[in-house]
């Protein structure tokens, strides 16, 4: 066994530690028998020599495999760090009180039947199982949950059997993984050591009862050497939490990838009734997400991808790629399939160009794609000298190798010294095994063996370092703690029973909080008559992520045809500005409104994100009407501020 | 050996049977290295016992292998069907002419460094390879080319190593493979014989010279036994016999798929620079896809998932699918796949749903995704009633079961009977390895063991078998050959020196031709003032593809924000219909026309498109503005047609 993680000790003082990170372990229903729910963990934990303690709990029978099997919780010899809890929902509860009684401070549940199933009797079983859990002080997870895998120090609270066949990864372990599912759970786990990802600790969080996933994600980012998360998620309950963790994890330039479910009206269906959790707006999600630096992942190979590349995450990149190839089809579809993923492929420079002639026949490419086509074969030197010139120009950010697994094992030397004297990300990609693979990851390149794979991921790492640098270090959304002065607002409002602020009233409200509409505040439709472009700004408070901002041109067609784009607060001019400038409409917006216009109007977003922001959770909706016009001024056309009712 | 392909013998009359079922075969540039490209045919056909007689031609060697070789192809001693050259690109044409002499009728050449190229050196090649191959009468697959495997007799005319590492598929063999990359064929072949795909052919087209991609189509589909063709395409040069044996594949209800390069500018060059193919417009080849129930595939994998999923083509499939799983998160992420394919996930009716319940626990779903939970693992006999009662409801066209790899064993019985009872396509996805997988495809259920390439090839055949019965039967367009009356119109109009026809004149030129326009014409924009909706109806001829229809709704909102539908001709009403309103902007234009004026709106686009079939490759481009009112009419507003020069 590995020496017990140094995250164990130093993570020691947070709630969740004796449940994720335990010495020892009780599994109340405990069974001899290895397929059973309560015998897995057992099994498990034989298996990969666990050494702590291990206590199974069960009246009939007076030993497991070599282990002391006791009657009761109460028969129990020493102190436990969590309790397995193997038994129904109806008698969860007592069992939970035997186990506080006994000094336990965590436990895993495995049942279902608590609020997913969305009945009465479920929804109840859960709140008691909360109140007595909050009441007990005990730090519980689950329930409907498949447990717990600790790679480093081979404690198994789970009942998932990849841990019986998939073979667990040697030290470093850096990747942690918390999902909602188990299967997910397992699946990634498993489609991950396939490429020997390194996991450190695997989390099934199931219905979030008492510890929801922005805590263990918290805890994953605190435990020391961790430095990335993958993560599959249907929908937050803490989005203050979550956003802190995740903006954290960008600034320190540690990947976070989650798989999001709920992109299809039945997928939001589906991930109600599977763990009761929200999965909200998939397009407010995808705008935290971006804001964030969270990567989002299309599916299980992705998010197991991703968790690949982020061995690789010191290597720097961004969204241009240099395509090297053998094939010059493999140099077109590749070219497709990074282009449909926010990757460019800048055709390099002559000078560049030039240089790559001298190795490239005539028939070839130089351009970007470069296709050395299959000429190359005997020339691994030019193919070393080729990435180098490449990786040395800063015309790209990173840099790709299409070849036969056999050719990139040929290359692999070339390859490998590139790599090692470059700062950039570098991948081989191949059809067929690659035999270097090992050496290859050694010296810093990574290796996909199927090109749409290849470019999917790489293309998330890509726009990842993109985003983390471009919104490094602004804050997130702060908690809803309304100031004074709002208060004092707020509380006359309610006592006059107001809740709609419209027009120059509304910007008189935002005013006495010291923001300010730089611009004409005028009454209805009447600018309508001027010449410029007309911008509808809508913030509506999402229960789980805070203000969403949505940005759109107004009229029915820009509506019709859902031009917007949506930002997380606060939101700084640049970034309001920013958003204008991604709307697919923009260009016919630009030709009618200039430059002084439009700064105008980023600074009137910045205010109405930092109004909304006083106005913390008293803040229901709030819409402004911005017209920019063609003569260097931009209006405020209209405003509507909603407060939440109470 | 298998006995030599019924194909072989009935397609004999066709010129390309002795370049891809060749009885027998000389090598010119042989070598008795197996790795070398003289070499590796040679070992090929060796290794796989080919039955036909072998001539290795160098002056270097007395034998190869055991084989006698000759000095030159003049000491051939018996009928040649297809030599192989393996030379350099200068030295072709005198092999080509001696090869003939000695009454060879077929050649494969793997050079490099003809039009591809690019430079006047290569063009100035490839124009002599042609020249002489027309002059000989000598079909000539490639340059530039890997050159062609045979499945059904072991006739191996290519370098690829990929049939010495990959074993190879029993009969029947029923899939085509054919592309324009070496690269991508091997990478396809080796990914679909993972998946036992039973290919019949291997044909890498390379340059096309001699002998375009079509034609080898047009090779395949005739072949007794081929029921699928899957391949690889950067540019078409014969466009319309493409669309003739594509439409005849989807009438006779057999799969042809396509991966298509040039989806981005870069895909594009890259294709251009890479075979010398020009990869058109992406959206054009689209709209023609679409059309003739062309399978467009997304990768190397997608294409190989799609060539599995044709053996099952018998089975009817639709857009509707019912989601079986053992984990609502698999349920919520399935749904999000296949919505985001172009499936719909209906929820099924009270009765099915009820009839569900029965053995679905309290927390699992019965709506679709059906949620079985975790909790069916014993109830197999429960998860075959279910399928029976889902299948046979008529609610949904397909079903999937998702569950891990051990528990689809477990299931295995229950999915082949119920599969066995039902026409419909059933598919079980596992992650993990399904150890039953050959009796479940024998039982007709599909395999897979990845949810997301599972939901991206079943959502592809879904929409293959919605697409084929709704353009079944519709003729492609029909080769350009201009009627009398057509040709004595285009004569005045070339003696005039007339090439544009505007308004009024142009629905004459139309009318002339028996096309009438059935709406009032009128002139240039006086319509504006009217209420109702506007269209812009706009023809090009594409090159390769002919006519291509793109209706637009008009004005600078719709155009900036590119919402158009693409539909090539002939166009009947219905079609037109639904090409207006498949318009991202449709619900708003339909706000302001009413019902006879989107029915006029239909004839005028089918008319117009019969007046352009009749004008043949003499026309460029034609113009409509198609104004639907609000009042029962349509106008048209304005016609232009533009004749192409000379």
């Amino acid at each position: 066994m590995d020496a017990m993680s140094v995250g164990s000790v130093e993570a020691s003082c947070h709630r969740l530690r004796p449940l994720v990170d335990p010495a020892s372990i009780a599994i109340f229903g405990a069974s001899a028998d290895p397929k059973r729910l309560g015998g897995v963990p057992i099994s498990l934990l034989r298996q990969h020599k666990f050494a702590g303690a291990i206590y199974p709990i069960n009246p009939k029978y007076q030993e497991i495999d070599g282990l002391t099997c006791y009657p009761d919780i109460a028969a129990l010899p020493g102190p436990v760090d969590v309790i397995v809890i193997a038994v129904g929902a109806a008698e969860v509860v007592p069992v939970l009180r035997q186990a506080a009684a006994k000094g336990i401070r965590a436990a895993v549940i495995y049942a279902a039947g608590f609020a997913e199933a969305g009945d009465t009797e479920g929804i109840a079983l859960q709140a008691e199982l909360v109140r007595c859990a909050d009441e007990l002080g005990i730090v519980v997870g689950g329930p409907n949950c498949m447990g717990f895998g600790n790679l480093d120090n081979h404690a198994y609270s789970t009942f998932t059997a990849v841990f019986r066949t998939v073979p667990p990864p040697a030290a470093p372990r850096t990747v942690g993984l918390v999902t909602q599912s188990g299967s997910v759970c397992s699946a990634v786990y498993a489609a991950g050591r396939a490429m020997d990802v390194r996991f450190n600790l695997f989390i099934n969080t199931g219905n979030e009862a008492c510890v929801d996933f922005s805590e263990y994600l918290e805890y994953l980012a605190d435990r020391p050497g961790t430095e990335a998360i993958v993560g599959y998620l249907e929908g937050l309950r803490d989005g203050v939490r979550f956003q802190k963790v995740a903006a954290r994890m960008r600034d320190e330039g540690r990947p976070l990838a989650l798989l999001k479910a709920g992109g299809s009206d039945k997928g939001i269906e589906a991930a109600r009734l599977h763990t009761g959790a929200d999965a909200g707006s998939a397009a407010a999600y995808r705008a935290v997400f971006e804001r964030l630096g969270v990567i989002p992942a299309r599916d299980i190979l992705h998010l197991a991808d991703i968790a690949y590349l982020s061995r690789f995450r010191a290597r720097t990149s961004g969204r241009r790629v240099a395509i090297l190839t053998i094939s010059g089809a493999l140099g077109a579809l590749l070219s497709d399939l990074f282009t449909g993923n926010g990757v460019t492929v800048p055709t390099l420079s002559q000078s560049v160009q030039a240089l790559l002639r001298q190795g490239v026949p005539r028939y070839g490419m130089a351009q970007n794609p470069v296709d050395f086509t299959g000429n190359i074969v005997n020339s691994h030197t030019f193919v070393g000298d080729a990435l180098d010139a490449i990786l040395a120009s800063g015309e790209v950010d990173f840099v790709v190798l299409y070849a036969s697994g056999f050719l990139i094992d040929r290359f692999a030397e070339s390859l490998a010294q590139a790599a090692q004297k470059s700062p950039r990300m570098v991948a081989a990609i191949a059809t067929g095994t690659v035999a270097a693979r090992a050496t290859l990851e050694e010296a810093g390149v990574a290796v996909f063996e199927d090109p749409a794979r290849a470019a999917a991921a790489l293309s998330s790492m890509a726009c990842w370092h993109d985003n983390r640098r471009l919104y490094e270090g602004i804050p997130v959304a702060p908690a809803p703690v309304p100031s004074g002065a709002v208060l004092e607002f707020l509380k006359a409002a309610r006592a006059a029973d107001r809740k709609n602020f419209s027009g120059v009233e509304a910007a008189k409200l935002l005013a006495a909080f010291g923001v300010t509409m730089p611009c004409e505040v005028v009454e209805g439709a009447s600018h309508r008559q001027g010449d410029g472009a007309e911008l509808c700004i809508d913030i509506r408070n999402d229960p789980i992520l805070g203000p969403v901002l949505r940005v759109s041109p107004a009229g029915d067609w820009p509506e019709a045809l859902n031009d917007h784009a949506l930002a997380s607060l606060p939101l700084p001019r640049d970034f309001a500005i920013r958003s204008m400038k991604s709307l697919r409409g923009w260009p016919l917006l630009a030709r009618t409104c200039d430059d002084a216009a439009i700064a105008a109007a980023g600074v009137v977003i910045e205010n109405l994100g930092s109004g909304v922001l006083m106005l913390g959770s008293s803040f229901e909706r709030a819409t402004v009407m911005l017209w920019l016009s063609s003569r260097g001024q931009s209006k405020v056309a209209a405003v509507d501020v909603v407060l939440t009712n109470g």
